[in-house]
């Protein structure tokens, strides 16, 4: 049984760090970043330091996570900053379950659009593969954006 | 006679102030965020901060800023955050002076792209025309991005 909730606790940290290096996707400085932005919520909490978190809780812990934050120049757009599933966990939709309890979120503070941006490199086909299937368009491609080659893909969904 | 130099020091922050407020452009939240991004240049440098500048010096002082800082996520793409001529020294091409030294300078940083973003509701319109007549090419338009009607447009130039 997984179980969906809100936030991040400082015992959380360290589970975040596995997950992320479980997935073999991220660079260590990537790495670094997501643990940066957790700490800033640890410390300061959801609304003070703008990053919202939801993850999913299985028997043996933390199997995956979302954070999400509005864009401060907007007035109704937010954005969803990582999502990562523990590589143990996945095909089992839990991706998925969590984008859904990130969108009622962040629909719950306010937001109406949801933008993602990610890699366009083919180490990411998968990953721009589950945002098709779970709603959302391509809205802007960047040409060699990250590097020669490796585009920023921009997609999103009107909540 | 105007002349154009890198950095800002402390003295600059009060007429940074007043150029963003002399056209009449941005919102309160915004001018705080240009002024919180001086503050750390200021406190830090540029190295450190990561927030590069230049600036038109005339006779009277300081009438023009841009600052812009490398993407922490690409390897050669730059990103110009802000570029604010004062409203009494306009049509005097000096935006246009200033945005070819920042070109220069993210150049002999290593960048090789600068990207821009701006807002494209009816206001912004000659701040496009500005990009464009500079070479800028439109590279994506978010629909709806910043409110109802207001796009985010993302300009391009490879350097």
């Amino acid at each position: 049984m997984v179980s969906i909730s809100e936030g991040i606790r400082k015992e959380d940290r360290i589970k975040i760090e596995e997950i992320l290096r479980s997935t073999d996707f991220f660079y260590e400085f990537e790495i670094a970043t997501a643990l940066e932005i957790a700490d800033e919520t640890i410390v300061h909490g959801e609304e003070k330091s703008g990053y919202f978190w939801m993850k999913a809780v299985d028997e043996g812990g933390l199997v995956a996570f979302a954070n999400f934050g509005k864009n401060d120049f907007s007035v109704h757009s937010w954005e969803l900053y990582w999502i990562a599933v523990d590589n143990r966990s996945r095909h089992k939709k839990l991706g998925s379950e969590l984008l859904e309890a990130c969108e009622a979120r962040v629909k719950e503070l306010g937001g109406k659009i949801l933008w993602i941006e990610t890699a366009g490199r083919p180490l990411y086909a998968p990953t721009e593969a589950f945002y098709r299937r779970n709603g959302y368009e391509l809205a802007a491609s960047l040409k060699d954006f990250y590097s020669p080659g490796d585009p920023k893909q921009i997609y999103v969904k009107v909540l």
